[in-house]
């Protein structure tokens, strides 16, 4: 059966049979540990949970408008005035099936085929398949520690060539869980809209960061209208705790609405329903309150594992101040050293080669959506294992 | 700002501003009859909708893997085999986030940009956003009503060139209501299958039917295995009443399915999580028996329609045997028909433009998903109309 080029272009997960591997040994009884997933180990919080059952009971089920419930829309602008200080109409917001829809959206309305767009390296392994399904071609910019993995606008600029279309970035970024400053942010937004292209950020991990206050690119550039060719990615997954109901959104500048509703009703016809309603419970008090419990437990343990993955004999070169991951160097070839580390010490942390080009095979990331005892144990046998190879 | 070429192609849904017109009309009390819907008029059945709060209730929300809950794969394998008595293994069957998810993953996976797909008209609208998004040209195939609007073999050959990848079909179709014959079917699998195309098939009305059992293609040609360059698309929007959870499956051959696959985890992540564990209880005795008893409701209401719309005034060519539509001859420009019909009558019936290149002016669809005292009203006031006009 004749397939297309893009299907034989797209990546699968490589860290797939890792965690099948891990699967089938806790099939067998060993206790592994998690250090693998890109997913809170909290449930959704209570009030979101109640709201979603509630919606369902209520019959709330039917298509919505494609661009999502307008309360909804609402709140998030509610949200972005209050939490962030900044000016978002919902008429910008855009409701989506996950901030996955929200980039395939984005890269269909922005990039024509042949076209380039920058992504940093390392970065969230599906970005350049949203890149390659508009017929796009992704261009990695190789980052440096020192930047926290984080690219700078001459990276950007020195890559730049007459076909680039734009840039997606990604801060907080996976799997660094780093942030790109303010004025780097804004020096590349700016840059990049002079020379007509576009930037796609990824915020999906906001409010999940420990040593400073969250931040939105939005903050710098103010509310994304004609000036500014700016369109940012978030979702309810990570800080919110709702990753399997799909469900994320956009901001999206007032020329590129139009385009992106005729996106939505042709290709998606509406995201999931209940998930919307339950989602207008995110930003009540009790729901934030929780969350941000369990951004304290996060932090803990980022704390933790700073702490103690050093001691353990694990090189970390950069300071992640956001989301759940650590990336760090790995004592030997990462494919290897992680498939041992599983084998030998029942710890699942995962190879770099699903993230980055240039250090698939120096780097991996150890995620800590887990909990504390967990951690401990993970680092102990992690310390063991790194002493006896 | 600078917006693809994709973005510009992609054509909104000409009735939405018939509808917000409609909705306009409602807002300042006019009792609007609509027959303008896409989606049942009934609630999601009661297990389904007890069945997804347990789901939520314990906590089922988190990610699931990219093909989908293995549970639900191997309910829709035995809903194949015991309903339609044909063997379709779970390995070869993906659940996406409603047909849509579906019907781009099978485009993206089959067609290279620059080949053409041949498609019905009329037909769904979205149809050709999916073969666009992929880089394809939709090329449609005028069909005839002695037809039922379906096409003949000998109309797609005489449109086959050297570019064309494949063929798209609906049966049953939206806005026709109508299904191709099994032999019609087989015919065109095979035609294709040996100049080395693929067929999709979206079922997604599939049970709907009223005049014959419900029919799958899978019937005819068997599983799809490596002979069968074939893709079957369906739903649990329209029999299962699911419209707004946003779930759909999709049967691949065994070749295909590793793309899919990597399409999947990379584009989606996974469907929507309680949807999924909710759409298990769709298989049970007691949502069969609902559902069955809503299509003798329907095959009533499409009884009523077929009989007295032709009385009021509106020329029938076809003989709609499923879905919830009846595609009928406006008695004139259909576009100024269901604007006045509209205003004058308060019946909201959707013109032809976004079904149909050749027949936008001449064709409408009235929906049948309303009650039978609605529909009774509505004919009444379209003959009230037509005689006045």
């Amino acid at each position: 059966m004749k397939q297309s080029d893009l299907s034989n272009l797209v990546q699968p997960f490589h860290v797939m049979e890792l965690v099948k591997h891990a699967n089938a040994l806790e099939a067998q009884g060993k206790p592994v540990i998690h250090l693998s997933i890109g997913e809170p180990d909290f449930p959704m919080p209570e009030p979101v949970q109640q709201a979603l059952i509630k919606a369902v009971a209520d019959n709330k089920t039917r298509y919505t408008a494609a661009l999502g419930l307008p309360e909804l829309r609402e709140a998030i602008s509610t949200y972005y005035r209050t939490a962030f200080q900044v000016t978002v109409p919902a008429r910008q917001i855009v409701i989506t099936s996950g901030a996955s829809t929200a980039l395939m959206y984005a890269c269909l309305a922005l990039i024509n085929p042949g076209q380039e767009v920058m992504l940093a390296d390392p970065g969230y392994p599906c970005n350049k398949t949203f890149v390659q399904m508009a017929g796009g071609i992704p261009r990695f910019v190789q980052t440096r520690e020192e930047n926290n993995f984080q690219p700078s606008w001459d990276e950007l600029n020195q890559n730049w060539k007459p076909q680039t279309a734009g840039v997606l970035l990604a801060s907080p970024n996976n799997p660094t869980g780093t942030q790109l400053s303010s004025s780097d942010m804004k020096e590349i937004v700016q840059e990049v809209a002079h020379r007509d292209g576009f930037t796609i950020v990824d915020e999906i991990y906001q409010s999940l960061c420990y040593d400073n206050t969250a931040q939105s690119v939005l903050q710098i550039t103010g509310a994304p209208c004609a000036q500014w060719p700016l369109v940012v990615i978030n979702s309810f997954s990570k800080y919110f705790g709702m990753t399997g109901l799909r469900l994320g959104w956009m901001v999206v500048p007032d020329a590129l609405a139009p385009a992106i509703e005729r996106l939505a009703q042709n290709l998606s016809i509406c995201p999931n329903t209940p998930a919307q309603w339950a989602a207008l419970a995110c930003f009540q008090d009790d729901t934030l309150k929780i969350c941000e419990q369990r951004r304290q437990i996060f932090k803990a343990r980022r704390d933790f594992m700073m702490q103690s993955l050093p001691l353990a004999g694990i090189e970390i070169q950069s300071t992640p101040d956001s989301a759940f991951y650590i990336y760090a160097k790995a004592p030997f070839d990462s494919e290897r050293y992680c498939k041992e580390l599983l084998e030998k010490a029942l710890v699942c942390a995962v190879p770099g080669k699903d993230f980055s080009e240039h250090r698939g095979t120096t780097m991996m990331r150890f995620s800590y959506a887990n909990s504390m005892e967990n951690l401990e144990l993970a680092v102990e046998r992690i310390r063991r294992f790194n002493s006896q190879t």
